[in-house]
């Protein structure tokens, strides 16, 4: 599937000190290498991004990119409006069907995926309309409006008085496209906008519906701030985590993300951090006296804080791969693992007894055994909850570390044990029960 | 997906004490159960069985099942063919294309599942050809063979001289069958075969090629011994199997599968047996002095070889179930843990110091990373052995309870977590590496 993004216009009401706008970065991400990776994850393969205001510096930033590119520059980008800039791709995309961008629209890559899963089903161009008319992320005065009859385009719009959804900016487009574009610049009408409301006319637009997913016409640094702020608010919602990540790490980890995805730091590296400080947490802990056992508890929760912001480091960036979710769930593994045998070893240093390796055994079997069955589980509570919606507390690494933790400040590390081997073995038990009377 | 099964022969040859024939057990489940569950597997999901011969006897047996199926009786069995038997069920398959298979055809689920999965293609019956030609399971002078025009059966028959392959007895038919048979018979040709042969003449019949997979024409004692050993053969092959259950447990458990299969033990029930024998090996570990520590190890090296039967009964009375797996692969799992803490708490009993309890740990985590990443590391050597072939040595339970038993044995408790830490640990850290570097 080839992808044409247009990253032509100077956009002067987002002044991003001395960048170009499409270069303007987005939570570390400039905007078109943000574009650019969003149309990937949905499918995209093959890039056309054209270029016109400051077209150099661009140039420049997209060459270091190692992606399938091909920049097209459009010299008369200040002669006319976006429609003129669509028209240099022409002979690039004859014949086909393309995803078309705006450069500076920031999108959760499940936009474009919907558009795509849904097709041209027979029609010249399919758009992404957003059908909430309330999302608070789109301002109204500015954006374009578009009516609807069924599925399809009735007309588009700034001005429209009566309509039903807005442009997201996400097209599916056939050549038709060009064709409808070519007779409005002839027309003197030059922005893509009056191409598709030719079309829609003649009923050869059709409308995907796509209200609930995120989309932000990035035009002012208001709409960047809008945008920045829905992408973090979007990491707090992850299904699976559990009660004192939900209430307690994520709010934090997330804002340690907005600051770290202004590092080069990776998400591979930010996980292989976590998992080095838990090991220091597990040697403090694991150190005699009350004072090693409770900063190494502190440790552990700092680590399974910052543990959260691989992952959302990654989402921000579009770095998501499936290779880091594994990686960082292995290390939290060993992370787990360590914690559970420093805090062994420290109730086992106060009595040399071997009620604590039979304790700290248990814990660790249980905690392994949780990770162990949690896919299982998951797949099994997700399908349960298409049923009855019924949300359940997810006990997972959030309570083992905070357990671990609280017993560590509370200089109760064999009573932690205990209770971590009854609740961890306990729910695996519950899992085995509950799945197989299904 | 409606099946139609024929078990109305008198299966002369084949006598089995005092059942009839469909009830002929082979491997712990008579031979129209078997039928029934394979096509199941296949997707079927409705089912119509054509009894004749003691048609009370095997009635009753069906009606014990809980299985959507409808009984057919013809009278007539004994005055033709099985085509008769077919011509019954026409009123319950009145325009559906339906699976049909023989009773006493036991196949590998993945055979009628090949042949659904071509479909009927146009043609108005498709039937799977086993095209190898010295498939030593086939009685050649007995069997009906097929010839073959590209993808078309040319000609159908026992003494055909020229063959492309063997007719399996496993059809896709559509109601054109009915039409085809109902000429035959009135022609006094009343064997299913005369029909398909009409058929084939017209060039109405495509022919699936299914060589290599498992099918027995079971006649005779003979090819009841015959396909029973090749059911056997098959659970030796399991492609995860590491070099221990290869070459040591495999051979053993598919014996003692041989007999479970004949009890009514299920699966989940084994599984829970070898979980307690591990249990009790782990508790005999955990004793102090030599012996109990080696009869320990022995016992979980016997509780591993019998942890090959669950699977294997399961496979041989086709009752898999992903739950049934999962259930295995979590209680291994604890097995594992208990039988390094019996190690740990014996060499930690040795000496009282903290070095039993450290490496105890460190094998512990190994081991249970080490099922943690299986999956992930499987699916990708599955991927590239597609690519280049080379079968790898697996790092799994069974070489880590054969090194526990060794350990045990050899009085070496202490050396042999060492060993298993820095084996299992090292492995997880190599897969780390090599599913990195891909």
């Amino acid at each position: 599937m080839k992808c044409l993004i247009l990253a032509a216009g100077r956009g002067r009401r987002l002044s991003c000190r001395a960048e170009a706008k499409p270069l303007c970065p987005l939570l570390g991400l400039p905007l078109i290498h943000r574009a650019i990776l969003t149309a990937q994850r949905a499918g995209a393969t093959e890039f056309y991004v054209v270029l016109g205001h400051r077209a150099q510096e661009v140039r420049d930033y997209l060459q270091g990119l190692d992606l399938p590119l091909k920049v097209i520059i459009n010299q008369d980008w200040h002669k006319g409006e976006n429609g003129l800039s669509v028209l240099r791709a022409r002979e690039y995309l004859r014949g086909q069907t393309f995803l078309l961008l705006m450069a500076d629209h920031v999108l959760e890559p499940a936009l474009p995926q919907r558009l795509l899963a849904e097709g041209l089903k027979g029609a010249d161009v399919a758009l992404a309309v957003d059908t909430a008319l309330e999302n608070p992320l789109v301002d109204v005065p500015d954006a374009t409006k578009v009516r609807l009859r069924d599925s399809w385009v009735a007309d588009i719009g700034k001005g429209l008085g009566a309509y039903d959804g807005y442009d997201t900016g996400v097209f599916l487009c056939s050549e038709a496209l060009f064709d409808a574009l070519g007779q409005c610049v002839k027309e003197g009408r030059t922005a893509l906008t009056d191409a598709v409301r030719l079309l829609a006319q003649k009923g050869r637009v059709r409308a995907v519906k796509t209200a609930g997913l995120l989309w932000v016409d990035v035009d002012s640094p208001q709409a960047l701030k809008k945008a920045e702020g829905a992408l973090l608010r979007a990491l707090r919602e992850k299904p699976t985590d559990g009660p004192v990540a939900r209430h307690f790490n994520r709010p934090l980890s997330v804002r340690l993300s907005r600051v770290l995805v202004r590092t080069p730091i990776t998400p591979n590296q930010l996980s292989l951090l976590c998992f080095l400080l838990s090991g220091l947490a597990a040697l403090l802990m694991a150190m005699p006296g009350h004072l090693a056992l409770a900063l190494g508890g502190l440790l552990a929760q700092a680590a399974s804080v910052l543990d959260g912001s691989d992952g959302e480091v990654a989402r921000l960036k579009l770095l998501e791969s499936e290779y880091g979710a594994w990686f960082d769930a292995v290390l939290d593994r060993y992370s787990d693992g360590l914690l559970l045998l420093g805090l062994t070893w420290h109730a086992w240093g106060q009595a040399q007894q071997g009620t604590a390796l039979l304790w700290g055994f248990g814990a660790v079997m249980g905690s392994f055994a949780l990770s162990y069955t949690a896919d299982k589980y998951d797949q099994f509570i997700r399908r349960r909850l298409s049923e009855r919606g019924r949300p359940p507390l997810r006990l997972g690494r959030d309570l083992r570390v905070f357990l671990i933790a609280l017993g560590a400040v509370a200089n109760q590390a064999l009573a932690a044990l205990v209770l971590l081997a009854v609740l961890m073995n306990g729910e695996v038990l519950r899992r085995l029960l509950l799945l197989r009377a299904r």
